[in-house]
């Protein structure tokens, strides 16, 4: 007997008949003689009805309002899904986030778990009954209700496995795992039996939104076996496992995925003085006006000058650029330039760390195709390269094949 | 300065556009300088959208489980109207019921009342803040929601006001007062600027459904005093106020209005033995199959047997005449007659109790336009009879002018 902790997102519960399919799921678990909790997100297309709603009578609308609304949504698909489980004759009691004591602080709209109290879920498990959870919200201090932001039911679904010592926590989507890229644009891609958790990080925030990048932090704080799976297949399989203990690298690929990112932007700033603070003076009124930076670029310099670069969402462009248009005589500048069809596109690996190959790889790979790099950066598992956005597609199939990624892998475990 | 509890229906609160009309009624009596705690419903429609989502899933849904998922209704609601309030300039924050502590029993779908904390929404009016609570639902003593059952809000806006020793509850909802009876069959009717408790609960269980019965007795409990007025008029002047002070009755109208019941069917079992507990006998099993029974008539006997007439609605006639047909035998009764086109007129006034004429001038009326009057039940305010449905929009017209219901009143304060 197990304790397992299952999510299922809005795509899985997004109709009566779905939620009836994921009910019999649960119980071929429960049948199998585990404990569930299981935590659901809202039926798709609820919480953009309710915040299209909340913006009918608040242009924008207040966040700790916003909050009692959209938690409705996870309210209601709870509900269903208990009773669903009852009708297949099996004992489950639904829970808010505040009734299972999931205590965050008071970010409304975005807020953090800070504690969760476990007294009455063992209860319930302990009296042969299916604990389920409305995914994405909490209670703050105050016992107002917060929601976690967007994708949030990842992180309730990690963090009750955290809370329970769960065996493992299950998230189903609407992939069978995680896969060396994306399917759509190669279609050799294979799916990866295990990634790392440091892999995961890597490949959630590059674009393959898997899962919600901050489900993933926590289940490596927390050490929490982590499984993606499909919610639409018959037999899931195995899907993909997410491991925290560093293996052996020789048996690990080098290059587990190419990971990539459509909508950016990049804007240059030419001819700054080379002196200290001068990043912080180009960056910070960016920031100021709620953008958000990627990568970020600055060589050496020639004659007490250097040219400092860093990518912006797409929508982000105008505006960026014109912050810095204004502010270009206080720097000290020569000149602001961009462009606003970039394509960031990166190889991702655990086992990079110890193969200094790999860039070189990429780099023939890239060249060979005449597919010029205008940026470059890198971390310890990843290396990144900006390019002009036309030539993505083609840039993630050469890097698959170039790293043998539509080879089969060997089994790990 | 006052604090006003104000209760706000479903249709009310149908459309932002509504909400938003709502919120500046609300703030007119914010800026008059009172204390508001707002009441409101699910918006229109949203209860009976989730109810059947619900029957989607499970066909006799689970009562805890529905209870969690129709009070969402209210919760987005309260949201909205905290927003729209915010975004006029004042201070608002919504609460569920569990929130502001209004605690029930366990009886899902149909909780009561048992206990409400005023902590909380004290600390916000003290602090210049609406509060906005959701109407229809509480918490029972296990931390479960329950719900109050429908037209619930009313019960909480009433129950708050008892907790909070309001000064004033009003009813806002889509007519303008308590009538002397249905302005669509009589357009001579008139708006009663006030009408005693008595008198409301008669009407309110005899058709005229302005308010639900619950409330009106938990107002007469507490004292609470309890006003009917206008959502959608702009000035919606005083409604009808609900008195529960004996006045002098020489002061009163007799009879106050003319209530009715469309969707009544009979049921005569005739010549049962007139013994001690035939009563139970007949109306036991009735009762078992969820047949709410109305009106009850038992004359006097002849030869040792009697005949036994009672109305249920009209839905459950066929039910209850077969219930009673198979019971016939062990009742020792002769047959078993109904009717499924029965009204019920009623003459309402505290003011009868003291003048013995009402009776006489009642049935003369009816009978001057040859209306059969085929069962009579009294109460101490209340006379009713039931005759053919095809004469009801006359007798309720005949009666009208036969109590000069059409005259203006005197004003009473």
């Amino acid at each position: 007997m197990a304790l397992i902790v299952q999510k299922y997102g809005g795509t899985s519960v997004g109709t009566p008949e779905r939620i009836k399919n994921v009910a019999k799921r649960v119980a071929r678990f429960k049948q199998a003689g585990h404990q569930l909790v299981v935590v659901v997100s809202a039926m798709s297309g609820e919480t953009n009805r309710l915040i299209a709603l909340a913006k009918e009578v608040q242009a924008s609308p207040d966040p700790r309002e916003l909050d009692v609304m959209v938690s409705t949504g996870e309210q209601v698909t709870i509900a269903l899904l208990a009773m669903a489980l009852q009708d297949l004759g099996y004992k489950a009691k639904s829970y808010t986030g505040g009734q299972v004591c999931i205590r965050t602080d008071d970010a409304y709209t975005k807020a953090r778990i800070e504690h969760i109290d476990t007294e009455r879920m063992r209860s319930d498990l302990d009296n042969d009954t299916i604990v389920i959870v409305a995914g994405f919200q909490g209670m703050d201090p105050g016992g107002n209700i917060t929601t976690l932001g967007r994708g949030g039911s990842d992180t309730t679904g990690v963090a009750l496995a955290a809370a329970l010592k769960a065996d493992e926590c299950q998230i189903y989507t609407d992939v069978d795992g995680v896969y060396t890229t994306d399917p759509r644009i190669v279609p050799e891609a294979k799916r990866l039996p295990t990634v790392t958790f440091e892999e995961m990080l890597e490949m959630a925030s590059l674009g393959s939104k898997v899962l919600q990048i901050r489900s993933v932090e926590f289940a490596g704080k927390y050490k929490v076996k982590l499984r993606v799976l499909s919610s639409f297949m018959d037999d899931p399989g195995e899907g993909t496992l997410i491991t925290f203990e560093e293996e052996d690298s020789m048996e690990k690929p080098i290059v587990s995925g190419i990971a990539f990112n459509r909508d950016e932007a990049k804007i240059t700033v030419r001819g700054v003085p080379d002196k200290p603070g001068i990043a912080f003076q180009i960056l910070g009124p960016v920031a100021d006006a709620n953008v958000d930076v990627d990568m970020i670029i600055q060589n050496i310099s020639h004659d007490g000058t250097t040219d400092f670069s860093f990518t912006v969402h797409r929508n982000d462009f105008q505006k960026a650029k014109a912050i810095l248009e204004e502010s270009l005589s206080h720097i000290g500048g020569a000149s602001v330039t961009g462009s606003a069809d970039i394509a960031k596109v990166s190889v991702v690996g655990i086992g990079m760390r110890s193969h200094a190959g790999v860039a070189s790889t990429m780099f023939r790979a890239l060249a060979e195709e005449g597919i010029n790099i205008q940026m470059i950066t890198t971390s310890e598992i990843k290396i990144s390269v900006g390019i002009d956005e036309k030539y993505m597609e083609l840039a993630v199939r050469v890097l698959h094949k170039a790293f043998e990624l539509d080879k089969e892998t060997q089994p790990l475990a």
